[in-house]
């Protein structure tokens, strides 16, 4: 995809007018990337964001209009503006697969070049690493909390902007995730889309069951249900089981039923048992709201029955 | 700018499929976006996002490859495609002028038009507004405590991705920084940008003086000196007024040094004393690395003389 060479720092490019002016851009350098502290006060990070960087780097150009922008700041020459119309990376990058552990003050990457190809490209660089190993870092954690259990990620209406979610689903799935609510992601990735209906589906129906069965005559094949919009145990599982009942009947079974408040440790126990009684082991218990590892690692300490994490 | 209707979480296509199924899509509805707690323990928020979010709002339409992507992935037939296909924004919004304090618990925006319409732009009008009034709003606490001082926006590096620091660049000046170093949210908003070198100019020359002197050659009325590449006290500052003494010289004058590492308040008290006795009064001190409200708040506490914060 293209990424503008506008997307950096201004300092960058009046260094690298600099060096123009002093004869200096052709001259070789090199610069590593590093980072000075493991995020989460963990013991490692997961490098990502390796392939769109190098995308960026390798379709690098400056169109017309962005170099009529930057002719108009009164900060640069004709003759540095033209440098840039010519511009292209053709330095090194040499850099450990995506996914793979990294460490703080280790080199994560070095770019080879000339002086203007790796002042160029720095901020750019940090940018696309900097928060994919970020993201796959925390995934990876929580995904090691999971113990076995899926995890997707649901982050998007949180992140930063539109490539905030997109980057971040999949730095996510490169530590581990198994799919994301991120629909653009999904197509622009191929990572499997996942998510079924929120409170506002129940509250747009007379009554929960009517919500519930309206949903599974949609989708009888991938229901998962939210139980939480009233009362989890007295009403949502309920009235989830009895959509099971009815789905079973016509040939199909409920997916999984989804923990979005509340106790997650002690729900998810009494959701299970109350499935498994009625004859629904296979109904799978998604729970959601703000998980991370330390509260992952508690609803497990207290006998959560969680098979997916969101 | 265009945003795919893509970017939203998966929930939200099922559930608009369910309510066409159920022939609800058409019914009135309305929905109320509102946070929970102001952030930052603070006691406000500044609203900002409103004309991006508007943008996209009034340009939403599903293109074919993202038709066929949706028709692809299994869970929704062609009847939907097709009313997809025709979707078009045709609600109301109603909400304060950006930059507006809002605070939590009331409704910042209120949507209303068909269940269709409203219940599709939840995921698209939360990631646009949530960050972007986080953003404002500690850009606000940021220029509360600089008291005045200028403040200018460096965050593309650290952010989400090239949108995230674009529409961070663009909030924060919502929020009163004056100016950003991303030159494609510059070009975007017609923001000021600002920026000048990094420690890596210092040390691709020979020595100090030298870096400096090549880059008020290049910039003779813009020259901001990163001076702390050494020793901020002993080397940078002396160079920096060498370098500004032979500007004057020339009918030109030094704009600025910063401060980039250290003892903020201490090497801004002391820089401002050397500076002045040296007949450069109006050379401007900028402080950067890691700034907050509170650390600001310190600095000012301490006597320090810095006239911008980056």
């Amino acid at each position: 995809m293209r990424l503008s060479p506008l997307l950096t720092d201004l300092y960058e490019l009046t260094m690298l007018a600099g060096y123009c002016r002093e004869g200096m851009e052709a001259k070789p350098a090199a610069f590593d990337l590093y980072f000075r502290t493991n995020p989460f006060e963990g013991g490692y990070a997961v490098f990502a964001g390796l392939e769109p960087a190098l995308d960026a780097l390798a379709e690098l150009r400056f169109a017309e209009d962005e170099l009529a922008y930057l002719a108009g700041i009164g900060l640069f020459d004709e003759p540095f503006i033209a440098f840039l119309r010519d511009f292209r990376f053709r330095g090194t990058v040499v850099a450990p697969p995506e996914g793979t552990l990294v460490f703080a003050n280790e080199p994560l990457l070095t770019v080879t070049g000339t002086l203007a190809e790796t002042q160029l490209v720095e901020t750019l660089l940090l940018n696309t690493l900097n928060f994919q190993t970020l993201v796959a870092t925390k995934a990876a954690r929580i995904c090691h909390a999971a113990a076995g259990a899926e995890v997707i990620e649901f982050g998007l209406r949180r992140a930063q902007g539109p490539d905030g979610g997109v980057s971040a689903a999949r730095a996510a799935c490169v530590g581990g995730a198994t799919g994301t609510s991120n629909v653009l992601a999904g197509m622009r990735f191929d990572l499997p889309v996942r998510g079924t209906h929120a409170h506002s589906w129940v509250q747009a129906f007379p009554d929960e069951l009517t919500a519930f069965q309206a949903y599974a005559d949609a989708f009888p094949d991938s229901t998962v249900l939210l139980v939480d919009t009233y009362d989890t145990l007295k009403s949502g599982v309920v009235n989830a089981i009895i959509v099971a009942l009815r789905l079973r009947q016509r040939g199909h079974e409920l997916r999984g039923i989804r923990l979005d408040s509340g106790d997650l440790a002690y729900l998810s126990r009494e959701a299970r048992r109350m499935l498994d009684e009625a004859g629904f082991p296979e109904v799978r218990i998604l729970a959601s709201n703000e998980l991370d590892e330390q509260v992952i690692d508690s609803i497990r300490d207290e006998g959560g029955r969680v098979d997916i994490y969101g």
